[in-house]
């Protein structure tokens, strides 16, 4: 006798909640790795890594799994387009069959040399010397048309890969509106590198001890709704955040003396991270409906809050008395316009991470068209240094020095992140059509937040974003959300918006 | 055709090396929920714990892996009693076959009895109110006679138990030991008591701010030889040290502003723990040849880096400058002996975890002898708590004033640790034994200590005790170190030496 489809559904569902049990106790590890275990701790972690890599595979690949998923597919459960079963089981099923696709072998092989290639990629970096990390690159661009091909694609290799990050978002989709971004950045860009205007930048390079910046950044992290209940806030070398479990969310930031911004936009971003995995369901902990859609989407909640909200007019009208009273010599006075415009400093730069809100999706372009033409092999890995450089004169007007300025700047090929790039653009333009709804819904929001309110905010993101985890595609849901499918204009409103009044264009 | 024995031998040891990488990622869990975790963390690490220590048991009783230990016991391999494979084999296999014979469903029940335990030992102890703890005590009590009983035991019950945390002890031995130190040491308690010489401890509750002793305890840590590059130190409620893996072991302790002490000298302690277990075999990690012998052991060595060494004159006259230089208001005016003194204030207390070396081993007594009672059944537990008080009367001359000064002070019972208490006594008598042979072998030692140089001991203590690991068990490895069996000798020997002089005796 068959069972009943809701047993198959509990027994699926304990399925995966294990999956996200093994993979948070990963999460934790990963955690102290990056923020507190001794360097000498890195080889064992790598065992304990490794273990755990494995034992999450084969279950995500189990195949009574498998079974059980493919009956509830045909069940009545997953037939109700709208109930919260359906949803589960329809991602759920989905998620197998894509990583039951690749073959274990091509796994592993992928695993031990993107390991290398990181390694190798830090001594190019180090030594300037693209030729250092050729060969691995060679190696993972054919292990990843290999993936790809595994998985199978709709039209293009591309796709195959961008679907990890980006669930059912097509390689020409992403191109076309990236396409209709471009055509008006390159001028803006040059309009804004054309204005007499320029801010007193030096404003955020004085002195400001490190201690205080976490003070600082701690107090706006909580204003904005990050809940240190259910997080924390730690040091470490590349800023992250990273959720152990349904009340356990947690960030990590980097300080520098003479670097004030780096601070407080990184735990702004990371802090709008964690708003969004603390605004997910915990009773679905583990399960699509409490997971979050995609990256794109992940990321446009971290650049809201950062730069939509953090770089805004009305935040600092709220913020820089805070930061005055952390930062008395530094910023005792400097007047809100000043720093307002310092923050949001706009010209062309050689590195993605340290790129302005105007610059910054021209970085993702490059990156984006690289790396489709050498997994297409029209771009020879060896040829990508020029490549590279000629798309920087072409669309920024400014040409790498050397290497380590340009192609060697990013870790993600090297660890195997193919695709990976696009979301950090799809970001900012969901954060701006989502941001652009939340005015329409909530009226302007400029005087809340001068007046350091931004619960309506958080509590409409939750409600209208956060709630639904997976149950759609992110494209689908910024859709049904706004109204409007995936386009470059509210971001392209927005920084006219800024930028326009900042430099008199 | 049977596998040659080193190829079984090889099976094994990659079995057991994966029981520990499971154990310590259980305890980087451990670690961070002691010292990072967000307190709303806890449900959701309940659940990783529960999933790891599973895995855990049931790699530990797999039948494979208990065939071919037994197997390997019989073949060439386990035959030399001098080699590094038969001693790993005999110790695997004593391993594998006490977990085998628990049944499941005791392991599971004591786990789920003790998580209740421990909370009604909170409300229990905040509520000074013995009979909200009683009926979880009579139910673990019960299963750990069921425990003994599945064990199996060569004279009592309680040598099951004892065998847990130290390995081939028996109770017998370790009661006429323990009873031979209790006729020293109530004398020497009462000759101390009725001295008209008292320290001035008000020298140890000036005003020592926190950071200041933290800095202190690390510089102090670091002297006596623990290697913060495979280790790390960090606040927690209640002090501890963890080994994460071969070159990651850490400690945490706790500070209060008055109270230079229980900084300094839990540091000590835990520094001393984690200098063990830092000069285990790294290529042995998670064979026996790399473990640590026994609890007691492991204490003896906690215990000689904090009293022996670290309570010494010879130590402070290194450390006092160093503490005054942290801390001159507090410290600037205090001479060397009355600091000498301050830290070796002994008098009757309530407190076990307070206690002073001298009447330490006094409160481990009564816990001894009440354990073997309640679990004989010739002491119900509802009469514990005027038992307690009376052996505290007998034994330390002070009876406490109510049940939470009393029978509720200690977590251990609570946690299903019936067993555990003896070897704390057994770290000091093991650490007196050992430091006396390693002053008979190096010479005196208060030059190179006054001197900052601990390197000599510790290099010994390397030799001798840790490159060993668990090898024997650790009294005839403690016999076979000093050439004596276990007594009290060492130990009165040592406390006359110190307190005669301090109290005129």
């Amino acid at each position: 006798m068959p069972e009943p489809p809701r047993a198959l559904f509990d027994q699926v569902c304990q399925h995966a909640r294990q999956i996200a049990l093994l993979r948070s106790i990963e999460d934790v590890l990963g955690w102290d790795e990056q923020t507190k275990m001794p360097t000498a701790g890195a080889e064992y972690r790598a065992e304990q890594m490794a273990l755990l890599a494995g034992m999450i595979h084969r279950k995500r690949i189990d195949a009574d799994y498998g079974r059980r998923l493919a009956e509830l597919a045909e069940s009545p459960l997953a037939a109700d387009p709208l109930g919260d079963a359906g949803a589960t089981i329809r991602r759920l099923r989905r998620d197998h069959e894509k990583k039951a696709k690749l073959p274990t072998s091509l796994v592993e092989e992928l695993a031990r040399t993107t390991i290398l290639a990181q390694s190798a990629w830090q001594k190019a970096r180090a030594e300037d010397n693209f030729n250092l990390l050729a060969p691995s690159l060679e190696r993972i661009f054919a292990l990843k048309r290999d993936e790809a091909d595994a998985l199978g694609y709709p039209q293009c290799r591309y796709d195959a890969l961008l679907d990890d990050y980006e669930p059912e978002m097509r390689t020409g989709e992403m191109a076309a509106v990236l396409a209709g971004l471009r055509a008006e950045l390159v001028p803006l860009v040059a309009a804004i590198g054309a204005s007499p205007r320029r801010p007193d930048r030096a404003i955020l390079a004085r002195a400001f001890p490190l201690d205080r910046q976490e003070q600082l950044g701690r107090e706006l992290a909580q204003a904005i709704g990050y809940d240190f209940r259910r997080g924390r806030l730690d040091v470490t070398g590349h800023p992250f955040c990273t959720t152990l479990g349904p009340n356990d969310c947690r960030i990590a930031i980097r300080y520098e003396e003479r670097a004030l911004g780096a601070s407080v936009f990184g735990i702004l971003h990371e802090a709008g991270h964690g708003i969004y995995e603390q605004g997910l369901r915990t009773d679905q902990f583990g399960l699509p409906l409490g997971e979050a859609a995609s990256l794109g989407l992940h990321e446009s909640q971290s650049r809201l809050w950062e730069n939509l909200v953090g770089r805004s007019r009305a935040f600092w009208a709220f913020a820089l008395p805070k930061a005055r009273a952390r930062f008395p010599e530094a910023l005792g006075g400097v007047a809100l316009d000043d720093f307002h415009f310092a923050v949001n400093d706009a010209r062309p730069s050689l590195v993605r991470v340290e790129a302005d809100e105007v610059t910054y999706n021209l970085h993702i372009l490059v990156r984006f068209e690289l790396e489709q033409a050498i997994l297409d092999g029209q771009l020879a890995v060896a040829d990508a240094p020029a490549a590279w450089n000629e798309k920087y004169r072409d669309y920024l007007g400014i040409v790498p020095p050397n290497d380590a300025l340009g192609v060697l700047q990013d870790i993600h090929w090297s660890a195997g992140l193919v695709g990976y790039f696009p979301t950090y653009a799809l970001g900012n333009l969901y954060a701006a059509q989502i941001f652009a709804q939340a005015k329409a819904e909530l009226g302007p929001l400029d005087e809340a937040f001068a007046a350091g309110k931004f619960e309506p905010l958080r509590q409409w993101l939750a409600e209208r974003v956060y709630r639904h985890g997976r149950r759609l595609p992110a494209g689908r849901l910024v859709e049904k959300i706004t109204g409007k499918p995936l386009a470059p204009d509210a971001l392209m409103n927005n920084l006219r918006a800024k930028y326009g009044p900042l430099y008199g264009l």
